[in-house]
């Protein structure tokens, strides 16, 4: 606000000089993301209403429960990590717009695949599915943190080299990871539903009981 | 933004500077919540379309409407009481933003146990089941606090200690409220829904209506 | 954030030092509200699939179509009086929190109502609900404006007050035209259809057209 | 909220001294319309569950799956101009505000156009419907920077006049291009389909591609 004009000139060849509204954006999709996957969850209709019918028709939604907080809490571990690289962030130009764009359509799709891993968790396809999106997500978000850490001048000056490329290492890990459990669905499903939910578990857990709060995704 | 990079570097083992994005991804997933609960009261489906068929239609969404408007003013309690805390808070960390999504994971729930009490009020389930989520969602806030009132260094310097443990005190009352709610539901549920109802209005009216804004939850 | 800590204790007896977070999540409300209007247009199912079909399964849709226009610039206009309204305002408190929260809670109600009018846009009862909801989002907003204007310091030191005068003396007449058009639709219900149209109309377009964008409502 | 209340005086009659409110009101309507276009994905529901009966039901998806990604990085599109746009803008007044809402309203709408071409992309009212709103969004953002542009003081001084000029040239090309697309549908609808697939990729692709992030569109 306190630079001059020749500084802010928007322009579509240059750089924005904030990543407030990108921020506002993905936050925004974030949330509805997190927030619909509920939406999933209907309330049985029952024929009779006692409560032994209520509880068996909870029962059936156990499946679908569980796809929702899973995917909750996955979606949660991107916008950790989306909050956190961006605070790294100093500009942004359009193509970091369109890296962010690109990684949140794979978030957007989450509801859809949280859907049918939740009706259909015992098809392989369904199963498989849901991991490729989840793969798909990851590995967007690292292809923009790619692109600014080693092709762009956006960061603040003085991020440490070897600090990116650590970072980059490990936030691949979990690209491979749940491109490995979208293939194994195909051998066996359980295995690749164990993986979604220890995923998230491994990620918060440790950094929940530890005082250093170190990640090991 | 004035800051120096030492202190910007952004890093899993430290804290962020500052908590705007926690509170926009909080006042989304809020906002949202709050107006998806309306989304259940669906606009019935007339045989004959005339106002006495119409006024029988909207009679049985009646209870569902209390449900709505109940749920909408408890979330509302949830969310002014995240932005007064918030409004104490300096900095945040990966301890507070997992605290927080755990708090927003049982907002997040909130439509979802809304529908389930406004269609089976008369179960002692769904009644349990509603009183049990609200009690999470006041427990995981508390939680939250817990952790940056006593286990860290997150809030402004010089927030008095005394403070701390009675507004920490007074937030548990909730907490207990809602679980003893949620237990007297299998008793009779008609006390449990009155006392949902009768939380917010408790805590609402009396501030509005004094000078100094004393909250007595 | 440069002020000392005196000042920044946030304290449920006094006032907040800004109105970023209850903007945030008012802004979050009236966005959903506005964009989940559109989720009330089903697409038709068709039995045969040609365009004759088609465009009668359209038609059918025009009412709802209607109603949902209408909303979404009704909802813009109280959008655009919050926007203009929190512009003077300097800090907030406990009850414009919860006097926003009053105003949201009809707003919320919306998509309801506007559903309700859409189906069954020939009933009375239908459209006297429509218009009592838009009657109880205005009035809402009024009494916020009523507390901060003449019962609080959480103005902008200078807002002259025969200004705060003539605002409110203008914003009362959108409350009372809402509730006269809903007592009119018992009377006919075309009157007051016409009414909720020509409002948002009335309010937009002259200021459209002249320099000097004079608000008449 | 550093200028005097002589300048800070919100007044319906003149400018409002930034843009913040009505950025964050337009990421949450694009946030929302973005994510909301999945909703519209159902999960198919199966008579017999096995992979041969899931995969049959997914392909029958595709071209809603289609429907969606198109809206998606169109709306993706509309957000990054929007931000462009922004981003030269110094205040706001009443005219801005409703030449946006304007906008949105077209916005909001994309859900419903993309859920019919989804459904019906073999009809060609549902298609040329499709590619009039595209236009008439991308026609209502033109209006907007129009006035700014060329009939108001809100932009950052110095913004080079030429600039505005090829700005709003190139701007309107989009808008032909959709309504040359939505009369196209009424000839052969392959042809519009094939537009509405193609510009977006034809405005991403080619910036993500050069290092200069040249804009063709």
């Amino acid at each position: 606000m306190l630079q001059n004009m020749e500084e802010r000139q928007p322009s579509r060849e240059n750089t924005l000089d904030n990543t407030v509204r990108v921020e506002t954006f993905s936050d925004g999709v974030y949330a509805i993301v997190a927030t619909l996957l509920v939406l999933e969850l209907r309330v049985p209709v029952l024929s009779v209403i006692n409560s032994t019918e209520f509880l068996h028709a909870l029962r059936d939604l156990v499946p679908e429960f569980i796809a929702f907080a899973v995917s909750f809490f996955t979606v949660g571990i991107y916008w950790v990590n989306h909050h956190y690289f961006f605070h790294g962030v100093q500009k942004s130009d359009w193509k970091l717009l369109w890296s962010n764009n690109h990684h949140l359509f794979w978030i957007a799709t989450i509801p859809f695949t949280t859907q049918i891993v939740g009706k259909y968790h015992t098809l392989k396809w369904a199963v498989g599915i849901y991991g490729f999106d989840m793969a798909l997500a990851a590995l967007s978000i690292m292809m923009m943190i790619h692109y600014v850490f080693f092709h762009s001048k956006l960061m603040y000056p003085g991020f440490p080299e070897e600090r990116k490329r650590s970072e980059f290492r490990r936030g691949m890990r979990g690209v491979y990871l749940y491109f490995i459990a979208s293939a194994l669905a195909f051998i066996n499903v359980y295995i690749a539903l164990a993986i979604f939910i220890i995923v998230p578990l491994m990620y918060v857990i440790p950094g929940l009981l530890n005082d250093h709060s170190e990640i090991n995704l």
